[in-house]
This record gives C-alpha cells, sequence and structure tokens, in this order.
C-alpha cells in the first residue's frame, strides 16, 4: 500500500476543567500491516461525542481511561485496505473503534460492516450508530413511553435528543425539547416536530416547563444534567421516568456542583431516575438499527449532521461539543 | 355510654422548621354518635410516623395537608364501643385512621378489624401495619432483592428500617444498616442479625461504608435522605437500586439542604432511584399482612416499641422522632 504515515491525536495532558488544544499531541507513526484476524481501516469520519470527556478523566467508570501518551479513543467510519479476516473484505466500508487517527488496525471481529444502501455511511455513527440507538433503546426500553405522556428531552437538537424527540413524536407523546440557542428552537420545532422548546440559556427553566408540562413530565431523557434536570424532577408527573443518559453539564467540573436535595419528589410521585448504558441492550441492536434506517430513509427520521473537515481539527472541535458548539451529530471528515 | 368528653390534639400553627408543642392545641368536644355505617371507636393506641411532618405542611402531595384547627391526622387502633355497621361488632378491635384523639367516629369500612390471635393488637400499627408493609413491598416489589446482594438500610432500627434488615436476611442478603446511637447499633447486630452498623453521627459514612460493602450496594433502602443517601449513591453496585421511602433528615427544613450532584453515579452503574408509596401494593397487603404475623408468631421476626404513655405526650413524643429519639415503633398509649 502506498501509505506509510499515520497521524493521531494522543492524550498529552489529562485536562482540568474544559479541555484545552494543548491537551491533544498529534504523533505520527508508521501504518502496520494487519495481522491474522485483523483489518486495517482508512478513517472516512470520525465521531465526536460527550461521553469521551469521561475517558479523559483518571477515574473508575464502566470504561477504561485513555492513559497519557495514547491516541484518543473515538468511533470511526472507515474502508478496509487491507484484511486478515475472510469476513471484512478489502473496500468494505466498516464502523469500529478507530481512535482519533487517519488509519487504524483492528480485530475484525469487533468492526460492523456498513451498507451503504441502508443509509448514508456517516450516519453509521449518528442516527443509526450509537447515538441513535441509545435514544431508542434508552427512551422506549428504559423509558416506556405511552401515547399521551408529555416527554422532556435535553440536547434536544443533538445527535441523541434530536432521536429521542422523533420518536417519542413516533409514539404518541408530547416533546418538550430544551436547547442553547434559538436556531435549535427553531429547528426542533419546525424541523423535528416538537411541541414546545425551552431555551435554557434565555429563559427560566422552571417557569417555562411548569407551562408547557402542566400535567406534568412523565419522561425526561436527560443529556445534561445540572438545573434542566432539577427542573424535571420538580415537575415529574406520578410515577414519572428521569432516564439518565449523561450529564454533560457536569463533565468538565473538577469539583461536583451542588444542588439543592430533592428525592422526596420521587415519594410523592411514586417516580423514577434510571441510569443506563446502551451497551446493555446490545442484542435488540439490530432491530432497532434496521428500523432507524429505515426511518431515515423513508424521510421520517431527520438528521443533521455537523461535519468538520480535516483531521488538524478535532480537538477544537471536541471542545466546542462541550460548550454546544455544534449543531447537530459533530463529526469530523478525515478523507474521501 | 358514660363518655362525653373526647380530647383531641388540633393544629395550632404550622410548624417552622422542626415541630414545637405549641405547634399543638387541645381541644375538647362532645363525643358524637355514629351515624348508619359508622363505628364510634375508643383510641387505645396511637402510631405516630415520620410521614405526619408532610401533613403539616401547606404544599401539594399524595395527600391532603392538615388545616389549621384541624384534628391531628394518625392511625390507630382502637376497641369499638358503637357501631352502626353490620360489618364490625361492639367490642372488635379494629386499625384505622382514628387522629390525635381518644374517640373517633369513622365509616366503617375505613376500618380494618383486628385479629389479636394473629398478633398482639399494637403490632396493627407497626410491625404488622403500615411499617411493617412499607418494608415488605418496598424491599421485595421495588427492590428484589437476591441472595447474596449488599442491602443498606438507613434507620435501621426503626419501624420500617428493622422489618426491611430482617426480611433482606430471610433473602439470603447481606446487611448492612445505620443508626444514630450505639444502643441502636447493639440492637441492630445482636438483635436484629444485621451484618455491619454504622453510626451516622459518630463515624465517616463514606469511609464506613466503602469498607463494609467492598462490592457496592445492590439495594439502599432509604429511611433518611441526606449525606447516608449520598454515600450509598456512591457506593452503588452495577445495577443498585435506591428504595426512596422517608427523608426525614429533611422533613424539618425550610430551605432544601444543598448536596452535590451525583446522577453521573447512576449511568455508570446503570442504577436507579425510586420513590414508593406503601399504597400502591394494597392488593397484596393481606399476603404480606399474614407472612408478617406469623414471622412474629415464631420470632423470625423481631420488633420493639417504644410506648408512651398518655394522650398529653403525644406532641412532645412527636418532636423526638423527628431527632430519632425514640428507639423502635413509637406508640402512644391513650387507655387500656
Amino acid at each position: 500500500m502506498p501509505e506509510s504515515v499515520n497521524r493521531s491525536w494522543t492524550i498529552a495532558n489529562r485536562p482540568y476543567g474544559y479541555p484545552k488544544e494543548s491537551d491533544f499531541a498529534i504523533s505520527e507513526t508508521e501504518v502496520e500491516d494487519p495481522k491474522h484476524g485483523e483489518i486495517l481501516v482508512r478513517t472516512l469520519y470520525l465521531s465526536l461525542d460527550p461521553y469521551m470527556r469521561g475517558r479523559l478523566r483518571d477515574r473508575r467508570s464502566y470504561a477504561i481511561p485513555v492513559g497519557i501518551g495514547d491516541v484518543m479513543v473515538g468511533e470511526g467510519v472507515g474502508r478496509v485496505i487491507a484484511s486478515q479476516s475472510e469476513d471484512v473484505a478489502v473496500g468494505d466500508i466498516v464502523a469500529c473503534q478507530i481512535g482519533w487517527q487517519e488509519y487504524a488496525v483492528v480485530p475484525a471481529h469487533t468492526a460492523r460492516v456498513v451498507d451503504p444502501s441502508m443509509a448514508p455511511i456517516s450516519t453509521a455513527l449518528g442516527v443509526t450508530g450509537m447515538p441513535g440507538l441509545t435514544a431508542y433503546h434508552g427512551l422506549l426500553a428504559v423509558g416506556r413511553p405511552r401515547p399521551g405522556d408529555t416527554v422532556l428531552v435535553s440536547a434536544a437538537s443533538g445527535a441523541v435528543g434530536a432521536v429521542v424527540g422523533q420518536i417519542a413524536k413516533m409514539n404518541g407523546c408530547r416533546v418538550i425539547g430544551t436547547v442553547g440557542s434559538q436556531q435549535k428552537a427553531d429547528y426542533c420545532i419546525q424541523e423535528l416536530g416538537y411541541d414546545a422548546v425551552i431555551n435554557y440559556k434565555t429563559e427560566d427553566v422552571f417557569a417555562r416547563l411548569a407551562e408547557a408540562a402542566p400535567d406534568g413530565v412523565d419522561i425526561y431523557f436527560d443529556n445534561v444534567g445540572g438545573t434542566v434536570t432539577d427542573a424535571a424532577i420538580e415537575n415529574l408527573a406520578l410515577r414519572g421516568r428521569v432516564l439518565v443518559c449523561g450529564q454533560i453539564s457536569q463533565y468538565n467540573l473538577e469539583e461536583p456542583e451542588m444542588a439543592p436535595r430533592n428525592l422526596w419528589n420521587l415519594i410523592t410521585k411514586q417516580a423514577r431516575i434510571e441510569g443506563f448504558l446502551v451497551f446493555n441492550f446490545q442484542n435488540d441492536h439490530d432491530v432497532a438499527r434496521a428500523r432507524l434506517a429505515s426511518w431515515v430513509r423513508d424521510g421520517s427520521l431527520k438528521y443533521r449532521e455537523d461535519i468538520v473537515d480535516g483531521f488538524e481539527r478535532a480537538p477544537r472541535a471536541f471542545i466546542g461539543l462541550m460548550n454546544g458548539a455544534n449543531f447537530g451529530k459533530l463529526l469530523v471528515k478525515m478523507s474521501d
């Protein structure tokens, strides 16, 4: 193969608070040859996701933290340019744990072959990938929405939130979103069919939520934590469910933020708060992915991608994601 | 009937913070005659329970608050001294919503006839009554304990907690309790069979819990809220469950206490926090009560009552309950 240099983003320092560009460093290595059972993938799209902030933290979690000097973790979509596996052919498009790099050698069994006729290949990182599956399983399996339920979703135009809101609408629910800009608010109402949107940066979330959900919130799909979550718990309907998917408002704090205790609300409302991870539902991923892709094809599930061009921009784009600067699923386009 | 005066405790003022004796006032009225379908009950035991603090608060909850000048609410066990119902006979012992008073006329259908051969009649307010049922249903139906689970229960020697701990032991669990005195700690270990006890007033709950539950807490039965709950959430096992039954540490605060945000733990542990009310399980009360009574009779379920003698002492005893001054199920003995 003609390629010989692989550029990758490695961790230079563990970020303290909000990550800085200097926390990342470019490293150049030889492109390796795949060994038996492995494939060599050239990255087309790299996914940037909020969960990655957790991997930068040196503490016990559901996954091992990234070490200093290691290539930053991340899922990508790429083209197979060499294969030592019978299951994956050169030229196949795969989604896999690729890392923030131009090339990766991965075990073939960890790569999923993407069928471009199902949906655009970039969606394998978004609406038909991990974020879409997170929305699908979280809302349907953990939240168990019923027609007539009022569903609140935070980061409502984001990679996960936009799918939650649209599936909730398919499910006969009334959907309220929270967002951080007027542009995102307009998108939720005009494109995604939300019934109401609250801009948490400019509006009083408690007052607006009480107004928008007069019968209370049956399901709150929590991507952000913080005061939006406080308001949701305060406004739960009887047997309300808070599905804790993400807490991005908290990820860059070095000391935990303080909040009013509110578990009493759970007793009076016989309500629950439940955290979940998408990995738990992997037995149902194929069915879910096929449905998500069919909804993309027939136009009933809209999606928006925020595509940043060029490997060099990955750290800056990731830092923007922590502040909500992106609009839609954030991807880095690495090559054609 | 010879009795003509009924003394009752009414609400003089809504308490601000911890209730004071002056928030209650004795009122004297004529004992009324029961009308069709009603019974006249003479109170033998009055139950004092933490939930009553909520009824003194003028805010929406699962029950209507007590009004100023109204008789304070409370369940009691009494003897029927007049009946206009075919279902309840004079001389029967009944448990009913009796209020803090010496006599009450209640609709017969709201009274439950207590069989003294099942268990001592006072237990109809404790281990075989609402607190026992709360423990039984909360632990078994909401918590779904498995043998080998580590169960943490706060207010571990209390009316609810002591039943939770003992049923968890029957269920093959390892049981850790939190209490507020050495005497209660000794009782939990020596009488109730707890595996470990933490005195939240004298010990570092976070450190001691991490030590006592090295594999994490599978179920935390929360009667108190506050820092014990923070420590439990911090130490949850994978798929841990926090059952929110009571929050007594918070009931007498006029402003909500602040606490570190910790919902991130729910994601990484795929855990949940769930509030419940015992009323939700009333279809299963008869089965549960029969089991609790049989365990009382065969000695496998121990209980302890803290019986205060005399109607006049009810407010002081209730105030003591808010501070954990009682040791066991708190009852007021009203007459023989």
